[in-house]
């Protein structure tokens, strides 16, 4: 077990208490999905853009040629306040629709205080399949469900996607984590027997560890500027069987592999979540911020010579992923495969 | 007052006892939107097959050149149970998005029994402007919203189209007379000064009968093979001042429109809900039944010189009765316009 003495650093900080901000971020931004940009369609371009300055449009996918809108159309939600923000209906619907699944993805917008009797009066409308869950509720659901939860939402008690069964009840996972280490595998870096640190101890910082871990990691270390915060998720981590630890926030140390799992960056006035000296030449660097594309620390850690692992690799990776969540459900209810275009 | 004694006749039947089934069936079928049918997209070709076998696509639009979908969009819903059936989602949507509006309609299946704790659990969607109701909830939805009835959905006892107000309530109306009066009118029927004979006394029936009265219709006459239930639908009528009576199904008499306000004639062994007796050259002859777009009643109609008005011309004007009757709702929550293609 390596549990290192986790020492308070102003540059490992965590403004916003709210879990997994930073990972919902990902979704943020609304641009007009009725004017496709060059390059849109494509989601498998994920490393098109590593360590350039090239923006992605890997999610900006068109809902062209034609929408399957019918009686028959499954139905997702995307829960969260605010909703606005959201970037997944479109994607994810034309994901879904690709893989020729009868289903579409609608924003719902509802407050913490109604999930609780939001959940039963969703299980009466049939045709819903599903649906994603995104800040703040992804605590709240993951209470609600109980025994509804998979090993991943239960270990991190957060819930990002929930289906129907065919018992008729909800079962809810989390896909934050898994979704940022196919991005990492898709991108070229295997966390097999590699060291990681971790900025951040939240919702988004439990995920990812847990699932760096999952990956084979072979040490993981969190920090946090809530030193309390910080050694709680080393402790679940260590009773997990997990080599985990706080981490200084100063110097990458042997890791391999730095995550900024904090929102710090998402703002034009934020500091960076870690300072030069944690960059080190030839580390990854990877964020779970969405806009900018470009954070602060990717822009740092390329100048001194880090692998800029951008934030949209994870909700690039989690629309996959969350296709196949949703496809039994889906198919249960709207079982007849569209056409698709070849 | 004219009140006529009802007489039952083979001739005049409502063999599904279901209100508005009818009305209901306008949305049948469940086309793929994804191959568009030559034709599609044009709203406005509602007189194009009139006393013609051409097929119509005129609710066959497709969702191209492209969908808005985001975290903006405003949701409407379709309640009915079963609901795979229904057709207005992709040509509602996209009227809706044609005219600007970041709205998009998708189906809710919901049993009856579950339509009484659904409502108040809908009303927490914060971004759910509002729910077209059809088959079997029109009744129920009207009794669950009690004040919240507006003139046509309070005097019909059923509603088919329900809105979020400003005040945080569902607001209902019935649009199924209306448009049935638009279809007539946009197809050169002016319903003013002239007598009316309608088979069936169901909700359908009812929402016709008001609205042609409405219309300045000099009487309206109901027949149903239960008896007690035209007499009871014309001295409603009666008490909202209606020159109305029974009619006995064979003899069109005085009147230059008879409207088939039952669902015989959806079914392939259906006999015709009126004799030919009953289809005097001249006659305007219409259905509220969409599939088959010409039923046997109205093959007769044409043979006999009647003028054919088929049933799909209701559910098209309905779709702008419903765009604007929803309008405001959707504003409320997506207020920002979207560009149109010219």
């Amino acid at each position: 077990m390596c549990s290192m003495r986790w020492r308070p650093t102003p540059c490992c900080r965590s403004r916003h208490p709210r879990p997994c901000a930073a990972i919902t971020s990902a979704w943020q931004g609304a641009p007009n999905w009725r004017t496709p940009r060059p390059g849109a369609g494509s989601m498998s371009s994920h490393d098109r853009s590593r360590n350039t300055h090239m923006p992605s449009t890997d999610t900006n996918v068109s809902l062209q040629p034609a929408l399957r809108l019918d009686g028959r159309t499954a139905v997702l939600g995307i829960l969260g306040d605010p909703v606005a923000q959201v970037k997944a209906p479109a994607p994810l619907t034309a994901r879904l629709q690709q893989a020729g699944l009868n289903a579409v993805l609608v924003p719902m917008h509802v407050r913490a205080d109604d999930v609780a009797a939001l959940l039963p009066a969703l299980l009466t409308l049939h045709n819903l399949a599903g649906f994603i869950v995104t800040v703040p509720h992804k605590q709240r659901v993951a209470d609600l469900l109980g025994d509804g939860l998979l090993p991943g939402a239960r270990r991190a008690n957060a819930s990002n996607v929930v289906r129907r069964t065919v018992q008729g009840g909800w079962q809810g996972e989390l896909l934050d984590g898994t979704g940022f280490v196919a991005g990492l595998r898709a991108a070229g870096f295997d966390p097999r027997g590699r060291a990681a640190c971790i900025a951040g101890a939240g919702g988004a910082a439990s995920a990812i560890a847990f699932a760096l871990a999952d990956a084979g990691a072979r040490s993981v270390r969190v920090c946090d500027i809530d030193t309390a915060k910080a050694e709680a998720l080393a402790r679940q981590l260590q009773l997990h069987g997990v080599e985990a630890g706080t981490w200084n926030g100063r110097e990458p140390g042997e890791a391999e592999l730095l995550v900024n799992a904090t929102p710090v960056g998402m703002r034009v006035d934020d500091p960076r979540p870690v300072p030069a000296s944690a960059l080190r030449a030839g580390l990854w660097v990877a964020e779970v911020i969405m806009a900018p594309a470009v954070t602060p620390l990717l822009q740092l850690a390329r100048e001194r010579g880090c692998i800029a692992h951008e934030g949209r690799h994870m909700m690039e990776r989690q629309l996959g992923l969350m296709a196949d969540f949703f496809e039994p459900a889906i198919l249960a209810i709207a079982p007849e495969r569209l056409e698709v275009a070849a």
